[in-house]
């Protein structure tokens, strides 16, 4: 006879709907794949009369968590309400009650990864949550698994479509943030109230999970240093252009002999590197381990169905697990807990755009202000504005950014500097053997 | 007290190097994250004392490969010595002792993977080969795992390093093929006898391996259309340039209604799809699924760690497998065989090159040839190549590869026409919704 392992979602809204129409759709073949068909037994909603254009018999609607967590015939809970409260309470309770879980709540498990583990592992279940982060892409167990021989030494990801969307928008077609922004909006690509998004607050929560698989230690989200993309103008953008850059919102992650650095900012990369052409509201995540070498995962980071396919993946390795009785096998992976570097011991190189008198002197009294902190200027450009005002765009060598910072402090005060206009940092490589 | 599981290796060239020193290397990482300690306890060689740069206590050197098969102690033998024989009675023999394998042998998987894997159920354990297609990129345990819930429709792939570099070479250059492959030859890019990977054999024998995996039916390498880069032209490649095209070299496999098409050749594709940025040596695969849309894996195809860390997590998988008891439940996933269309029947776009008389009517007889075939054409360009020769340039709509030939056919013998240059195969899609 068949075997069934029964199913109870939290949650149906868009990832929600995503993953009932995959298990529904592709049950043949998911059940071939698992070796057992997947049933989802229960849904729990807040309005149990909502038209959800799904064919759904009505009693498996219920709008008590604890039909779902409690149901001693549910194996696997799959948590798709999102936020933190009350989808911990109803995770940890399943978790409690021997349920496997599955989660796309990258909030959840930034916040509060470790207790949920630690309830996991009481009870030898699975708590799986691949998609977390990038959408669809796989890239928790490619991370976990496939480079488990590596050590990793650098993420870079792109990790928000909204940001990137209104970036790759501002590239392509030179509109201002706000011009970028409101077509995001209206193509539903940006929330009522996007500031996570714009803030970079979203992608920071997903490379704390990355950064902390990656390393093997416990990367929290306010460990995070975090810029968003609200102060980007489309003068910087077509400035990094013509320097043949490209300006991405990246999650960097990099583990040094010093510990570990985490940041989410906006980032030149050169035109020619792998994630510079990652445009719209696609995601990629960059990896570099010391055995492979350079990867990049790309693929949809957000949407029903891409999130779904990453959510329902986790669903059947979780009840492949239960059929071979080795759920929990997989747990926590934060066996040692490493140092986070201060942001200002970070180590970049700094685009930055400047407004000054446009007199004979002045570049010379910058220059003497970096050089005095020991910032080296790879590249200057004057661009003139006026007669009375030049715009300088300037090109770091790698630097501590505290020295950067005390740098441009003094540039500040200068009598002959208008203002600081931007203070952007570059990413670069070496260039790859065997690349062109 | 810590748990040591053994590990026998069959061949100590590149590959094998590479797992050695990553295993070495990286022995506390992976020991943390393997539940065990991995322990390399025996190494099949040819020579015992040639010097292979490696720190090796000798008495774990043998020239007798039952010391690795035969050996008790030993649970997880890999296979790094590349071709079909003996490496294929080797891992048959390990596999009916016992022991899981781990390969990255494409010829041994593709030609042989229904043997090996009905031996490694008899015996209950693991047969992995992450590192046979795309070196170090994860593509297998992702296809297997991670997009378990997708139909996969599509998936076409860089899985060859040689003809990449040669392709990208040419495109970026403008030099000849002939130049290309010398290049490539002086970097080591490309053996003494590369005609396995310019014909596009090499590619196919991995085209056969995520074709199987990705539609769960077994694909043989001799069903194959193969095609290779040695006719490409840098005329060619300029034209499609002017076209907003790059020449690729790639392995593309459908599933429609009718069955799967499955094809290696060079191909067109949009200068901004994704796989057009892939440059030199670096691999990608392209897969598409019907709930996560399109994702991409993109790393080192090839070399010493890059391999060694596939075939490492393999080991790493097959570790803990054994520690879990569970070694051989992720066995062979062609539940089905579905047919496989003949060359004949595939819809594609067509790029062609032919060299024509220059007088009036020429085009005409041409356009009107095709159209009797049901070939219609998407954009003629006529460029000149002196008074009495013209070079035609054209791009077709979407057609069988059946009637384009016919028509071809014909084209051909029309008196005003010297010669049919080239045919490339065009690979289009629509625009992503969410993309630029």
């Amino acid at each position: 006879m068949e075997k069934v392992i029964k199913v109870g979602l939290l949650g149906l809204g868009t990832v929600g709907r995503g993953v009932y129409r995959i298990l529904v759709g592709n049950a043949e073949k998911i059940a071939q794949r698992t070796g057992a068909r997947l049933e989802i037994a229960r849904i729990l909603v807040r309005e149990l009369n909502k038209d959800r254009g799904l064919e759904l018999k009505p009693e498996i609607l219920t709008a008590d968590y604890r039909e779902v967590v409690d149901d001693p015939e549910i194996e696997i809970v799959v948590e798709v309400m999102g936020g933190i409260r009350p989808a911990l309470d109803y995770a940890l309770q399943a978790l409690q009650n021997g349920k496997s879980v599955v989660t796309a709540n990258k909030d959840m498990i930034a916040a509060h990864g470790r207790e949920l583990f630690e309830a996991a592992a009481v009870s030898g279940v699975d708590l799986l949550f691949e998609g977390s982060v990038g959408g669809g892409i796989p890239i928790i167990r490619p991370l976990k698994h496939c480079l488990a021989a590596n050590r990793i030494t650098k993420i870079m990801g792109i990790i928000n479509g909204t940001t990137n969307y209104i970036l790759s928008k501002m590239t392509a077609e030179g509109t201002s943030f706000a011009e970028a922004l409101a077509q995001a909006r209206e193509k539903g690509y940006a929330e009522a109230d996007p500031s996570a998004d714009i803030e970079g607050l979203d992608a920071a929560r997903k490379l704390a999970i990355l950064a902390s698989i990656a390393f093997n230690s416990r990367v929290e989200t306010e460990h995070i240093y975090v810029e968003g993309i609200s102060r980007i103008s489309d003068r910087d953008i077509a400035y990094a252009g013509e320097l043949n850059y490209v300006i991405k919102l990246l999650g960097i992650a990099k583990e040094t002999k010093e510990g570990i650095e985490v940041r989410v900012h906006p980032t030149l990369i050169p035109r020619l590197h792998p994630l510079a052409s990652v445009s719209g509201v696609f995601n990629a995540i960059y990896v570099q381990g010391d055995a492979v070498g350079n990867t990049m995962f790309y693929g949809r980071g957000a949407g029903e169905l891409p999130t779904g396919s990453a959510v329902a993946a986790d669903i059947v390795e979780a009840a492949r697990n239960r059929l071979n009785r080795v759920s929990g096998r997989n747990g926590c992976t934060c066996f040692e807990q490493k140092p986070i570097l201060p942001i200002g011991q970070m180590q970049s190189k700094y685009y930055l755009r400047l407004v000054v008198a446009d007199r004979p002197g002045v570049l010379a009294s910058i220059a003497y202000a970096f050089g005095d902190k020991e910032v080296s200027l790879a590249s200057v450009i004057q661009k003139h504005t006026d007669g009375r005002r030049a715009e300088i765009v300037m090109v770091t060598h790698k630097v501590s950014e505290q020295n950067l910072r005390d740098a441009l402090n003094i540039v500040e005060r200068l009598s002959a500097v208008d203002e600081v206009c931007a203070v952007i940092r570059v990413e670069e490589e070496d260039l790859q053997e065997g690349a062109l």
